[in-house]
């Protein structure tokens, strides 16, 4: 939420990031990659600039939900071999470890500021999502996809670590262990069916339809109770390793928070009333 | 277990709680929420006694499983309108922090007390289980449902986060991240196939065999060795958020104090007859 | 890696141990439990001797991957009746806190060394997998079943606790918190089918054919950029309780090290060159 002091912010309403596109309508933000005659890869400087528009969303009142997608029937094909590997073995080559941690952390925090932002986060799936794709689909809060999709943590087959950007911290907790360490140690790619059945999608649509749905679900928790979505979202990011005990009693303070706002008012009356209630986000 | 300073406790034999049903049969206590008229709501009196009658069967020698379960074809459909979600409107009228603050520790300590007790507990579910009855199933150890059974977080219906008694913490460990994220952010309820197939569920029978499944389940833990049942329980617990390392010294010596008790001799002994073991609890 | 000043170390070429089968094909070692006519129960020795070759595995150069299976179509009994469990009886009845809790570490420590070792791990599971046996599944990084394969934590026949070796920390992260609560509590077998659709199985093979598919993928992975692989191992392991943030920033400087690796720069040189790469594991 923009305070007063807090100023020259961007306006997302008028929003034109240089490399990818941006749309608003209504409270729901679409991010779509946009290179799609390479199925979509990431740049040094796309990563950065979508690390820096989700951290912005942070102050952002009038987007509330963001669906994240790939033009051209792709989500993200990771990495550019050309524009991202390249650069980076000639880092290795000069012995410049301080670039490459400068760009682990660079992608890292990509994944940090969707954590951190309070709107909802969907992913929608189709084609090829690989590598830094297959984290952004992971580090969202929901993911709709197709039957035709390849999820893979393919960095294995780049000579590197399945450990990219949290991926053996997040993976785990969303498929199970045994599941994440398979497509971690072999880079294999992971089917719609499998994705679905594993818990890694939270639903599959036909690839013509995969974007609607993706939106529709955005849309209607848009219309939800938006600062209590983001207590959620909060909620799960800082209870992910306490205690039970600890987790209640961060819940405990968080909910009596979310019953002094004006959308849990709103609900009692519109029930009282036997109406639907309309929640404002506040 | 009653020690002999340890005085003036429940009497669970005779126990008569005045806002739900309570019954023991042998080892095994039946909790029955009882206003099927309304498919057993909660009420602030009903809250504080589940939570004491927890917190007392800490002390009870004589109770070694719990079933919970609803009257009249329902589990519970939380906290009730009028009765809770009213007064606490009113409280948020009134700028009653600490009264909001007073409730939402309350539930929470329901689960915590849940937590701690070292009797197993297996919750039978079928039709409606909602809000805080999605949180008392959730908090259970074990899950019997029926097919015609609707599971639902649905606190964002009423204007509040699904950071509830614990949901966010508790939740994506038993159904995975992705799962738990959408019924916590959408409100949706979860049928029984779906939660016999994410896990939530440890089996789906009959509506009409619902809680005989669950007691037999119960009767065949109580006759168990309930000591070192109690230890799991425990472990479970203790090791949450810990690293291997620490949570495989932590069981190596709460396995070594089962190997002082007495049913793991009877256990040996038994085997050497060819016999079958009868566990007695110490 | 063998250090120079690092002597005495086993030979994985020609090592004998004496209470398990070893061999070396290539980079893949094979362990088989072998003592078919018993299902290959466990003693102290073999306990010992399985615990001090995965502390050594730590230092090979020339083992990048383990086979663990079992011999005459069966992994593994568990712990002896007659070796194991009738000395810790005589244990407990002589007060020998000390010996019962050096027990339960020794038996802890193999899972550690499991944990701890650079090489992955991978189980071919048929016919009887119970107590101990089914540890050793739980413990590996990736295992292969059959469909008349039978895993059963069954320390509760024997009157002790699920909590043994990690089990309730570990078990939970695989299947979910829900079923992993059922296997603990009741001793029940999960079989093949149910592994497999729970993700304790990675995937599910005729018996004849498991370990031939789990050499097969062991084999693959040997062939990978396996420094990289134990770098994955390394942080499943160290982020397995840390925060979502912390994670991210372990996985930034643990993937800038394999970014400085040889297989980093073959990779990316075979893929210009459109050729496939050849890892060499530095």
């Amino acid at each position: 939420m923009a305070l007063a002091f807090d100023s020259n912010r961007i306006d997302f309403a008028t929003y034109q990031p240089k490399h990818f596109l941006w749309s608003l309508d209504g409270k729901v933000a679409t991010i779509t990659l946009n290179r799609p005659e390479r199925k979509n890869p990431l740049t040094f400087e796309s990563y950065a600039e979508l690390r820096d528009t989700f951290r912005e969303l942070a102050y952002a009142d009038n987007v509330k939900t963001v669906v994240v997608t790939g033009a051209g029937g792709n989500f993200c094909s990771g990495g550019d071999v050309h524009e991202i590997i390249g650069p980076l073995v000639r880092m290795q080559e000069a012995g410049d470890m301080r670039g490459l941690l400068d760009f682990t952390r660079m992608t890292g925090d990509l994944v940090k500021a969707m954590r951190a932002c309070p709107q909802t986060i969907v992913a929608a799936i189709d084609g090829i999502c690989a590598g830094a794709g297959a984290i952004i689909a992971m580090a969202s809060d929901l993911r709709v996809g197709t039957p035709e999709s390849k999820v893979a943590f393919l960095f294995v087959r780049v000579g590197l670590a399945g450990a990219d950007m949290g991926a053996c911290n997040i993976l785990p907790r969303i498929i199970g262990s045994g599941r994440a360490a398979e497509l971690l140690y072999t880079g294999r790619a992971m089917d719609g069916a499998e994705a679905e059945r594993w818990g890694f999608y939270n639903r599959l649509v036909a690839g013509d339809q995969v974007l609607a749905e993706a939106t529709k679900l955005a849309t209607s928790l848009a219309a939800g109770p938006t600062f209590a979505h983001a207590m959620t979202k909060r909620c799960i990011h800082q209870e992910w390793s306490m205690t039970i005990d600890d987790a209640i009693e961060a819940e405990a303070q968080a909910q009596a928070i979310c019953m002094q706002t004006q959308d849990y008012g709103r609900a009692y009356r519109a029930f009282v009333a036997k109406e639907r209630p309309v929640f404002q986000g506040d």
